[in-house]
C-alpha cells in the first residue's frame, strides 16, 4: 500500500500467497523471468505478468540508465484482417485511421456506442488491410466479435499467436541496432516493420509503456520464447541489460495511464486529461461511439482525470485501495495512482475530480490511510511533454 | 500442482506473494473474508474471489453435509434494460428465451458470430424487459455494447452494483426459510425473486456452482455486503454454517465448466459435452451465432472437452498447467481441469481429444510432471445426472 512514510521499508504492502493455476495463463517467457530473479506478478489479460522482481526503484533508475527487457506478452493482440479491416477498425475509434500509413503505430481508444472507452491499445497497422491492437487490461476481442456481428463487413477477428517484449531505456537503441541493423533501430517514433532475429518471425515497433526511447519485440511463435529472450539478453550484455517488471513510477512521470484502473469502460475520453485528443471526429467516419461523443464533446464533462502533487513523505510501492478525495470536508473524487519520482522527487498521482476543480493549482485533500495529503492539480505530463526522450 | 502423490502433503504448489493493487477490486465482502480465515484468492473479472481457507477437502465435505457461504461477488452481471431487451438478449445466446419466464433462470452461452463461446453465464429474467447476465471470468460486457452499435435495439446495457453470495449445502433451505420466509425457500430450481433483508434489496436465486441444494444472494448495494454477511453467518450458526471457496471438486462432480480454463472463445459449445444442449435454433430466432452453429451442427466437430477417470493416486490441488494428452505416442490434446473426489474415490478430469477419441471407454494418457497416467473416458457428469441434489 502507498502510504507516507520516512523510513523506505517496507517497499510492499503485504499480500498474500498466489497459486499458479491452469487458468492463468503463463507467458512464452515465464521460465526466463523466474531465472532472472521475477519475484511477484500481476494478471493482466488473464496472464501473469512481471510486477516485481528486486527493488522497483533500483528497476526505475535502471530503465533510465541502461536498458531494460520487460515481459509483456499480457499484451494481447486483437487481429483485424480482410478487404473491409480499415473500415472495420475504423469503427472501434474515434482517432482519424485515414492517414494511419502501414507500418504506422497510434495509440487509440476503443469506444462502446455510449462513448465509453473499452480499451486504450496501440494500434499497429501492419498491412493495408491487417491491423493489430495491442491491448491494456480488458477482452477488447469480445467488443470487436460483437460489433461484427452486424457491421456488415468483410473481416476476419482473432487473438494471434504474438507475444511481446518491451525493450526500453538509452540503449535500447545500440542494442537494436547490434540485433536487427539500421533499418529497424532506425524506426521513427510509432513505426513498425517486420523483422526476423534468426528466424524468429517479429514485428518491431518503436512504442512502449515507459517515456523512454524503447522499442516493442511482437514474437510471433510463441515456441521461440526463451530463444528470444536469450537472445536479446545476451547482445544487451555490453550495455548492462536488465529484466525489470513495467515500471510504475516512470509511466506516471510520462502521464500515461493504466486501464482499468484509472479509467474504465464508464468514462469517456474527454474525462481523461490527454486523451481528449484521440477523438478527432471532424470528418464523417463511420464511428459507432460518433453520436455520443459529439454530444459529450457539446455538453462538456462533469468530471475530470488530473494529475495532483501530492504533499507527504516519498510514497511506496503503488496503492492498495484508490483514496478518497476531499474538498471542504466533502468527498468529491478518489485518488487512483500514486507514486514517488526519484528524479522529480514529488509525489506524483491521478485523481478524478468535479470539471470545477480540475484547474491547475487548485487543492485538495487525499485521504491516505495515514492521514489527509494535499493535493494539487498540475500539468501532465510529469516529465518530456515534448516528448523528446522517447522521440530521440 | 496437482500431482500424484501419496503423501496428502503438500496439498498446494508453491504460488508466489501477491500485493494487493487498487487494480484489483475487492469484494464487499472481503473483509469478512479475511475475517473468516480465508488465505488466498483468485483473481476473477478483475476482482479478488477466495480460492482457499483452510484446507480444501475440509471445505468439500462442509458444503456435502451442511451448508457453507461463497462470496462470489466477482459473479459480475450485465444487465439488459428496455423495451427491446428480450430480442437483444436473444441475440447473444443460442437458447431459446421465447419460453422464459419472468422469475426464472437459464444456464446460457453466450456466442460471437463464429459461434466461439464468449461466456457461459446463468440469465436471470428479472422483469419483461429486464435480464441480468452473472458471468463467469470474461468481459461479456464489452461483447454486449459491441453488439448494441449495430442492432438496432432500444436497449440500456450496463454493469448494476450487484455482489452475488452463494448459500449452499443441504442445510440451505431451512436457512433460507429461517431468513425469508417459505416464498423464497420454496423457489424452485433455476427461478429467482426480489427479496430484503432488514431494508437490504436483494434478489434471490435457486442457483449455484456447485452441484448441491443451494442459493444465491444477489446484493443490490455494495455498501451493505458486511451486514448481509453478518446477518447470513449469524442465522446459519445453528446449521453450523462456514465460509468456503468454491469447491473444484464438487463443481467437477457435477460436470461444471469453468470458463477460461476448460474451455474459451475459441470453442463452440457443440465441443463441450454437456453444452451441445444449449443450442436450440429450431425457431426463427435472430441469434447472431445462428448461421456458424448451424455450419457447425451439420458438418460435426473435429475435437471434444469430454470427462475423464484418471488412474493413480489421489491427486491434490488443482492443476497448475494443462497437462499434454496423448494417444498411441502422440500429442492429441490436453488435460484441462483434475481433481480427486473424495465421496467417490476416483480422480476425476476434463480433457480435449480428438472427437474420434471421445468414445466412452476409450483410454489415453494424461503426461503429469510426474509421469503418464491412464485416462478413460466417461459419461459427464460424475455425480447425481438427475440432479436430484440440487432440485430436492
Amino acid at each position: 500500500m502507498a502510504t507516507a512514510v520516512t523510513d523506505p521499508e517496507p517497499r510492499v504492502n503485504d499480500g498474500f500467497r498466489f497459486y499458479f493455476a491452469s487458468w492463468y495463463k503463463k507467458s512464452p517467457y515465464f521460465g526466463r523471468t523466474v531465472e532472472a530473479g521475477c519475484r511477484s506478478w500481476d494478471l493482466y489479460n488473464h496472464m501473469l505478468i512481471p510486477t516485481l522482481y528486486d527493488d522497483d526503484v533500483a528497476e526505475y533508475w535502471h530503465l533510465l540508465e541502461h536498458v531494460t527487457l520487460w515481459d509483456v506478452a499480457a499484451e494481447r493482440q486483437v487481429e483485424i484482417a480482410g478487404p473491409d479491416a480499415a473500415r472495420f477498425t475504423q469503427l472501434l475509434t474515434p482517432r482519424d485511421l485515414s492517414t494511419c500509413e502501414v507500418g504506422q503505430c497510434k495509440y487509440v481508444v476503443l469506444c462502446a456506442p455510449d462513448g465509453g472507452i473499452v480499451n486504450d491499445p496501440i494500434l499497429l497497422r501492419l498491412r493495408k488491410d491487417r491491423f493489430w491492437l495491442s491491448l491494456a487490461d480488458s477482452d477488447a476481442l469480445l467488443f470487436a466479435l460483437g460489433v461484427q456481428a452486424f457491421a456488415g463487413l468483410d473481416v476476419e477477428i482473432r487473438e494471434p499467436d504474438v507475444s511481446p517484449l518491451q525493450v526500453q531505456g538509452p540503449k535500447s537503441k545500440p542494442l537494436i541496432r547490434k540485433l536487427f541493423g539500421d533499418a529497424i533501430a532506425d524506426l521513427r517514433y510509432y513505426r513498425c516493420a517486420d523483422a526476423e532475429l534468426d528466424g524468429i518471425p517479429l514485428v518491431v515497433s518503436r512504442t512502449g509503456w515507459s517515456g523512454e526511447l524503447g522499442y516493442e519485440l511482437y514474437l510471433r511463435d510463441a515456441a521461440r520464447g526463451a530463444e528470444l529472450w536469450d537472445r536479446v539478453m545476451s547482445a544487451g550484455e555490453e550495455f548492462r541489460i536488465r529484466a525489470i517488471a513495467p515500471s510504475d513510477q516512470r509511466r506516471m512521470e510520462a502521464g500515461i495511464f493504466n486501464y482499468g484502473n484509472d479509467m474504465d469502460v464508464t468514462n469517456n475520453p474527454f474525462e481523461v486529461t490527454g486523451l481528449e485528443r484521440l477523438v478527432e471526429l471532424d470528418n464523417d467516419h463511420r464511428v459507432i461511439a460518433r453520436a455520443a461523443l459529439e454530444r459529450v464533446a457539446a455538453a462538456g464533462v462533469r468530471k475530470k482525470l488530473v494529475g495532483v502533487r501530492l504533499g507527504g513523505a516519498p510514497l511506496t510501492m503503488w496503492l492498495e485501495d484508490f483514496w478518497p478525495v476531499t474538498s471542504g470536508g466533502r468527498e468529491v473524487g478518489r485518488l487512483t495512482s500514486a507514486a514517488y519520482s526519484p528524479r522529480l522527487r514529488i509525489n506524483m498521482g491521478y485523481a478524478w475530480v468535479p470539471v470545477e476543480l480540475s484547474e491547475h493549482g487548485t487543492t485538495v485533500l487525499a485521504l491516505s490511510p495515514d492521514g489527509p495529503i494535499e493535493a494539487e492539480v498540475v500539468p501532465l505530463p510529469f516529465w518530456d511533454p515534448a516528448k523528446t526522450v522517447p522521440k530521440a
